[in-house]
């Protein structure tokens, strides 16, 4: 699921980003349109896009092996159906909560589930410690990876795919409807439970291509490399390193061509996307400090300059209502929107009606489809998100709290250096402090931040799953971006040097991280039917 | 110990308020100082005021007999001090918190240690349950009230004290140099415990009091009615029912003449201090709503309206660094100064730098004494506390919030009116949300308030406290107000219609609420001879 915030540091990115960012929006491109035979299951042709902006190469002719491998795939996944949702149900009683160590057991038992039902298939597995958890007396869960086949085919090409074992926090009375550690399957096919889309379902995807392809007697079309994580919902503690560790020539993951990371969902219900950019974020800190100690407003109030008072104004210079960042110099850094960038969001399946559905409230900012994806993928934005050290309960405490510290950050796009980001924010907060005339003491610091990410969806990566998906569900997937960031996108871009597809299972009415969270039943079948079909476009796409 | 807040929903107070006013400064007095003979007890003649604002009336010859009597009373306290402290040291070690239910046994278990001592001195005494509390399923802790002598003796004058049994929470994590609950006496003979000025010391005053009377084998100066109640460092659930249902004739408190409450402080270390007036304090909060539920963010930063920005502009607009209050309309509540009044303040012991030293900070916003003082205790002040449904912990959370409630609170003061105070404060947030032009709602409403509170101090309740602390310090006490609020105050005032004195036995810097709290001996000592010397003058001064 989407993360808030990461401590990666790398601001040197500038000019791979845009190198990127032209290979995302080329000016002309040569395709041409495969018509589909099969049913489409529920989905409707509402967006099927004939523009020209169309970002991925189809061959001209189809494969003259693929399609029967395939329909005999796709039948045993049928076949296996009812198996793979009690492979699901099996996982969702674990409670793999990462954030709560008292559910630490939880987690290795799952990851020790994904394990034995792998290598019971034949995957050569391991599961890595990752040492202490930093701040607490406990192990972290292992890192769970693998290959499969188990002896590498140096014929075919070699796919690195990740997902994450753990999962949020839940609990009955959080307002499920369900019983959230055991999956249960209503009259509508959704399957409910924590962890059944976010993000146990993909993961056991590729467990069941595996299961299907030997069951089925079709060849597997790739090396299969997996790296499969217990903490993704507590930060990704210490794997980074062990990610950029194993990309290392000579390591577990140095062969890998492409990496298809499976942990994000559809922006609607029925189109499926391939997602290629995601937002950066830099957090934010201004710090002011007073008094040693809090101060009651009763004896103090009226005779000491407060804390609250010069951060709420220094807080009210940063953003206006209309999401306008007011810091000087941070629009100035986002790359212009050309024409052809422009022309791709017309034809993204979006409603804003829905969006504001979505948010129960008609408090959008913009009244159009374009504006609102634009202003959600591709420009900054600023979030004042709270202040610590103040009161924060229910009620009333008359305090002069000592030290406040007001939190905001910042989503950053293409191209907005990192650190310019961050000097012009600092710097903006330090002179507005100035103007207040104040005695307390101010700091302004950059919390965290982590690189915005732009992939080339004109890549044989991209152009595989955008095939898979039209197999699949009969219609072009919707090319999209993500407001938020996924961290490990960038450890494995960094890592491998390869292009990294973000290839979702669900949908965006899923409930990743919420309440009664669920997958529907059409999308964990059709969804591994996706992964494996992407597997064999993947093996006969040419390397351009 | 002071209260942030009160539920009081009185407005239609100024006109008595005013007449208070008038009286407590009056433009000219007649009156003779009284040379005193007793030797100073460590403290100093610095401030000793001799100005005709001096507002206490003296009788111009002491009593004839009251001296001898004083005397060998105050021999007796002197003599019986240790047996005081283990008093005192017996109700330290019960840990009577009230705010923690777990303990609840422990402050009942110390309602009735105050009980059985007093009826083994001979007082009526009795615990009156004051129900369950409110939203949990205890019992508040009874009041314990009751007389002395346990008989009526008409000829006397009946004065009622007030006092309070529970304590705040202590734990030795906290930054406690001793065990909180076992009353700890250094070398210089501070005695460290919770609970052993806020408000053990004075509430066990009363009850050395009558010891050393009985022991002295001097008659008891007057009637005295007691009310200790266990619940006031929780909100003193259900006392202002009782209080009130009790001083209705016929009742427990009916024959009050007077009301001395001991739970507030010297302002600073050295000077004694007869307290006279309170702030009030309105606290408001402005609610801001939009989404139905938080979001994200990455995902939704920048295509909604967010209510915590709009609330952050709003709250931006409410004071200014230097406290002034931006609220249009509310300074000019404020009763003008007068030049009468302006001269009290010169004469006041208190100092600027030892201020700054308490609060560690040269942060305070006026370089002089009179100004500092009259800005806490006689002109309002506003305060931002923080925001509920904010982010409000450690790092950050990049969310954005639904629904925020700022919230802050005005310290009012006369001649301000409660309701004009809400009045101008809501049209004020709501004209600035307006001008914001957000499609998100708000609503600022007030959350509670509480009257200011100004006694006369000519009142003969106020001339019998300062010839005690004259007696027994050997200097004029300052007459003194407060920033903060004790709501019990009003109740009494308003239940008794009689005047209330304020007449603290501990020092400024005893940490009533923070860890290492503690009672001087001397203050516990020479307190216990204060309340008895006002007890005696009391009987003997003219009702005017
Ligand atoms: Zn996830
Ligand atoms: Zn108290």
């Amino acid at each position: 699921m989407l993360k808030g915030v990461t401590c990666r540091q790398s601001y040197s990115y500038s000019s791979t980003a845009s190198r990127h960012l032209q290979r995302a929006f080329p000016t002309s491109s040569t395709y041409s349109l495969r018509p589909t035979s099969r049913p489409l299951l529920h989905a409707t042709h509402k967006h099927y896009s004939t523009t020209a902006e169309w970002p991925y190469i189809y061959r001209r002719e189809p494969s003259p092996t693929m399609a029967p491998q395939l329909d005999s795939y796709f039948k045993t996944v049928d076949d296996l159906s009812d198996h793979f949702i009690g492979r699901l149900r099996d996982a969702v009683a674990i409670p793999s909560i990462s954030a709560e160590t008292e559910r630490r057991g939880d987690v290795v038992k799952m990851g020790m589930f994904l394990k034995s039902q792998l290598e019971a298939l034949g995957a050569y597995m391991e599961a890595r410690p990752l040492g202490r958890q930093p701040g607490k007396d406990i192990d972290l869960p292992p890192a769970i990876i693998g290959r499969y086949p188990a002896k590498k085919d140096d014929t075919k090409r070699t796919v690195l795919v990740y997902g994450h074992y753990d999962v949020q926090p839940a609990d009955v009375t959080d307002g499920w409807n369900t019983e959230p550690f055991k999956l249960t399957i209503d009259k509508n096919d959704r399957m409910w439970g924590r962890g059944s889309t976010d993000d146990k379902g993909p993961v056991l995807g590729w467990v069941n291509v595996i299961e299907a392809h030997k069951k089925a007697g079709v060849p597997f079309p790739v090396n299969l490399l997996m790296c499969f994580e217990g903490m993704e919902e507590s930060g990704s503690e210490g794997l980074d390193d062990f990610i950029t560790a194993e990309c290392k020539p000579g390591k577990f993951f140095a062969d890998t061509e492409a990496v298809c990371i499976s942990d994000n969902y559809w922006l609607g219900t029925k189109q499926p996307c391939l997602t290629y950019g995601l937002r950066g974020v830099s957090a934010f800190g201004i710090e002011i400090s007073g008094p040693k100690s809090d101060l009651h407003s009763g004896v103090y109030g009226g005779t000491v300059q407060e804390p609250m008072t010069d951060l709420i104004r220094v807080m009210a210079t940063l953003v206006d209502g209309d999401g306008k960042i007011l810091i000087p110099g941070i629009n100035e850094l986002v790359a212009p929107m050309t024409e052809d960038e422009k022309s791709l969001y017309k034809d993204i399946a979006f409603s804003v009606d829905e969006y504001q559905e979505g948010i129960g409230a008609k408090t959008t900012i913009f009244p159009d489809k374009e504006n609102t994806l634009q202003h959600r993928w591709r420009y900054p934005s600023l979030s004042l998100h709270g202040i610590e050290g103040a009161f924060s309960g229910e009620g009333v405490k008359t305090v002069i709290p000592r030290k406040v510290v007001g939190k905001f950050s910042i989503r950053t796009v293409p191209d907005m250096d990192l650190q310019k980001v961050t000097d012009l924010t600092v710097a903006h907060c330090n002179s507005v402090f100035k103007k207040l005339g104040s005695k307390n003491t101010a700091k302004t610091e950059c919390l965290h931040d982590g690189r915005w990410w732009l992939a080339s969806p004109r890549h044989w990566n991209f152009t595989a799953a955008a095939k898979a998906t039209e197999k699949v569900y009969g219609v072009k997937p919707d090319m999209t971006r993500e407001g938020g960031s996924i961290p490990v996108t960038l450890t494995f871009e960094e890592g491998t040097k390869k292009n990294v597809l973000l290839l979702p299972m669900g949908t965006g009415t899923d409930g990743a991280h919420s309440a009664n969270e669920k997958l529907d039943k059409r999308n964990y079948i059709e969804g591994v039917k996706l992964l494996g079909a992407y597997l064999h476009y993947v093996s006969e796409e040419p390397m351009n």
